[in-house]
């Protein structure tokens, strides 16, 4: 049963729809799924074995691959997840066989201020409470594992500090000398908890652990979040996870998991995770839903085995990149394609008049801020000037070799003077562009955005990246800011500039990706900055470097790697019905 | 197949049995479970629908119940698990429907020293991975929903901080003013994190919490984990959730979950955790494996709800309880069977030859000490002095009413005549006693104690509880003491006087279950007398009070919430095959 979007919330729309959704069987059976690479988890959920399904389809043909990406958003998001699912059900209502990949979401935002990221409206990805909620345990499996690993770094600390080394070697331990000051590694913890991100840990006597400075990171920001997104196969991430760098000891040298005898545990933590969870939207097309990366340290889009498998089994497979296309399209490009060896045959960019507006000079829009009078009555003069910022990321998408396809994710107050002005500006750049009502009518309202995805990938196209692993890491930068951004050039700072001579006399970096941390809220560096800014250099203050996940993070931009549960979070409304067990006001 | 438990690990015998193991639908059919009662978790496990099958069955004619308790432990243990899985397998053997029900283990001990809890040998739960790793989540579940409500306290606290009145009151807040001095509550980590056993939090600036001394506990220890244990439907687990204390406030007033509107949303994390996990034996018994809360603040065995499952479903159902017959069926007896209502049908006591001597005076037991001699070489002198400590249990367990079942826990260095004495002992103080040899034969092994429990499940008895509500808890605490513990009396020092008071002027105490914090290597509170002491006090120096749980909590001893990592934890010797996924190493 469906319901009026304008009348019923998120949820409300999701546990009328899961009254008659397809049984996993069913949907398992319509994508040509046999028994035994379906693991059931519950009434609503399935995992895939991954490892069989690409055994058996490892010559099957592939469809045609589908990036969702965007324009600079506003904090209030663009609706790429609600395009990406609109999307699947358009092209599934034409009857083609389509898969969606879409990341998991995490608890912090869903209980806080952000809600869930199911998509909305008439395109939602359901069952939606085990969506929201854990769906099935990843990311449990990767706390479990991350903090794991920190017990093994802290106790070994404490058990240094107590016993000499003759009393080590009786327990068959050699002195790991780990330096206090130069850990690196925090625990992890998958909801907003700002008062755990600065703490004191080991306060006490002799066994209660190691004094010293610690925090929480949100476990969707951990490196095993990162890794769990690009691993290929389970040895992949078994080598990833041995990598991984907790500290350096006094001398400087790193000390990885394998030096604490705990890769090989937290790798048992997190076999089950390799396999998607299959999940379905409100019109029984099925959705791949696996990893949930941040964007900064790691690709911020789902994972690399998800793809794998969607671009094997249906003839179309859409898939989300976090963030606008400077962020996520660059990394879709550069890191997840370089890894997985697909290349995209459509790249959609999901814009909203609003947002347009916004950067051609609307006043600020924030959560909790009523909307300006700008955004929701005509105004010309301010949308064409914001179309600068769509023509940037139409740009950045013909670099890579794709025709973009410009989705203007339709709100009731967009006029049609409006929207014909984006899709003749976007048209004029050589970009698709169609008109989106997903939200309000699900597939039936993405019509014509699905018949243009389905001529831009029709094409033949000359997909290529952006740099060779070659080319060395201060001029990978130097392309990315100049070519995606539109910097005028890079400023290295002194701590960044070390770590490049560092890294320049490592031949084994090359083979690390490049994986930047900037601000998603302008083209530049200064969130502030909207539209197409111009004249203006990149500042490189740091760069970090992941062993286990494979990147090197020139930092751009703040990484904040524990965000904060505001005054008026969305756990306040969430309760259950107690005779039914279902959960209400997930939104 | 079955391996040589002389010559193979636990992991290695569970492995090769998995190989052939029972699908779970087939488990479910043989215990009469219809398809919509049976939830499946993965390829080996299924969550049964507890209040589907309740629904169905709640007219059905209830099979033998049966505890299984122990004498006073060394650190070692004295095989309780094992043996619940032996006399399951053995009455399985023996053409009886049966199930057993024992307690989900913890992370904490499964990476450290103590290892996995699904028994041993050839008396083990299977499968072991899963079993060992988080089963089907509701440990996770747990954490997610305790750890959810420390950040609704801090963050609170922190905006609370930030904010005057009136801008609460903008976001539809009241102070609530809680005493950072009071806060109760601890984050959770299902693992031995001596390190977090106490933090200072909120380091930083204004947006970074509130700064104030916290700390984690493992969370098998928590709250939330002793009402899942004891919560008899959604609505009651709900109630109780939405009555967990949190903190105080200024004024001393408690602040409860349901205060900061987080309780509901708590709920939602538990729900599926109501339902107890239906797993195997070796042999193919069905084993529910449900809660599994510490013995301290909570009931120290599995739920209510497994057990009023398991005595619907079948013949003999068999059930585990914590620590020596002092705490754990103590608890058992007066908490758990006053709650579900049931009542035991046989009590099986569990005795190793081992303890014994050590309580007739030998030397110290304990982990990674090298057994004394005595212990090996026939000593009929001091067997028969520790044989005390099993007479007082066997006590126990006849003032509820019931025929104790005496199970010498075999081990091969145990003489004829040893096991002779031990016997002729426990008949003579009228308990039934049976050698069993499950941990070297399996099911096989335990059959002289499987007829022992079935000769005594068919006499009449006359179960009834130590103390009537209408006792005041002084005189609760007192009855325990002398008529269990077999101490002289009690003394209640001065915080522990304050709050008898209290409690007495609130008759809603008295329906708050009375559950004993006492050490369980000991019958008294001190854990170097052993045997059974006599003439002595017992010091009760606090009482906690669990709203949520429903209990007082006495203390008169330790109460550990976080143990610690040792120098030689078990996680360095687990990995993971990567050509077959499977964990390697579980002990």
């Amino acid at each position: 049963m469906k319901l009026d979007p304008t009348k019923f919330a998120d949820w409300q729309i999701a546990e009328a729809a899961e009254a008659d959704m397809k049984s996993v069987a069913q949907l398992a059976a319509e994508l040509g799924l046999h028994d035994d690479e379906v693991i059931p988890i519950g009434r609503q959920l399935a995992k895939i074995d991954q490892r069989r399904l690409r055994e058996r389809l490892a010559n099957s043909p592939r469809g045609k691959y589908i990036n969702v990406s965007a324009i600079t958003p506003t904090p209030l998001g663009e609706g790429k997840t609600t395009t990406t699912i609109g999307l699947v059900q358009a092209l599934g209502r034409r009857g083609h066989c389509v898969t969606g990949a879409i990341r998991q979401p995490s608890g912090g935002p869903t209980f806080n201020i952000k809600g869930s990221a199911a998509g909305g409206g008439l395109a939602q990805c359901i069952p939606l409470t085990p969506f929201s909620m854990g769906l099935t345990g990843d990311i449990d499996r990767i706390v479990n594992a991350h903090n794991l690993s920190m017990v093994a770094l802290t106790a070994r600390m404490q058990h240094e500090q107590n016993y000499d080394d003759a009393a080590l070697a009786k327990r068959n331990l050699r002195r790991l000398d780990i330096d206090p000051a130069r850990v690196q590694s925090r625990w992890v913890m998958d909801f907003c908890a700002q008062s755990l991100r600065n703490i004191t840990i080991g306060k006490g006597g002799k066994m209660d652990g190691y004094e010293m400075d610690s925090g929480f990171a949100i476990a969707v920001s951990s490196e095993l979040m990162a890794i769990l997104a690009v691993a290929d196969s389970l040895a992949d991430m078994r080598e990833r996870i041995g990598r991984m760098v907790m500290a350096n000891n006094r001398s400087g040298r790193p000390v990885t998991t394998s030096d604490l005898e705990v890769a090989g545990a937290m790798c048992a933590w997190m076999v089950d995770a390799l396999d998607p969870t299959l999940a379905q939207t409100l019109e029984g097309q099925p959705m791949l839903v696996h990893a949930g990366p941040f964007a900064n340290i790691a690709i911020g889009q789902s994972s690399v085995i998800a793809d794998k498998i969607g671009t094997r089994l249906s003839d179309y497979h859409v898939t989300e990149s976090g963030f606008g296309a400077d962020i996520g399209y660059e990394k879709f490009w550069n890191l997840k394609c370089r890894y997985s060896g697909l290349t995209p045959d459509a790249v959609v960019i999901v814009a909203t008049i609003r947002a347009l507006k916004m950067h051609g000079g609307g006043p600020e829009v924030k959560p909790g801020l009523k909307l300006d009078d700008v955004y929701t009555r005509e105004n010309l003069c301010l949308l064409e000037q914001g179309c600068e910022n769509l023509l940037a990321h139409i740009e950045t998408v013909q670099k890579s070799g794709v025709r973009p396809v410009v989705c203007i994710n339709s709100f009731y107050t967009d006029t049609a003077a409006e929207v014909a002005l984006v899709k003749r500006l976007a048209e004029q750049a050589g970009a698709y562009a169609a008109r989106s009502e997903h939200w309000l009518k699900g597939g039936e309202g993405a019509q014509e955005l699905a018949e243009a995805v389905e001529a831009a990938a029709a094409e033949p196209n000359d997909f290529h990246f952006l740099y060779d692993l070659d080319l060395p890491l201060r001029d990978r930068i130097d392309r990315i800011a100049r070519e995606v951004y539109g910097a005028d050039g890079v400023e290295f700072l002194p701590a960044a500039e070390e770590k490049l001579q560092a890294l320049a006399a490592d031949p084994a970096s090359k083979a690390l990706g490049t994986c930047m941390v900037k601000t998603h809220l302008s083209l530049s560096h200064d969130p502030a900055r909207k539209g197409r800014p111009r004249g203006w250099t990149l500042p490189v203050r740091d760069i970090l470097i992941y062993q286990g996940a494979g990147f090197v993070v020139p930092v751009a931009g703040d990484i904040k790697l524990m965000p904060g549960t505001g005054s008026d979070p969305g756990f306040r409304r969430i309760d259950v019905d107690t005779e039914t067990g279902r959960v209400h006001g997930l939104f």
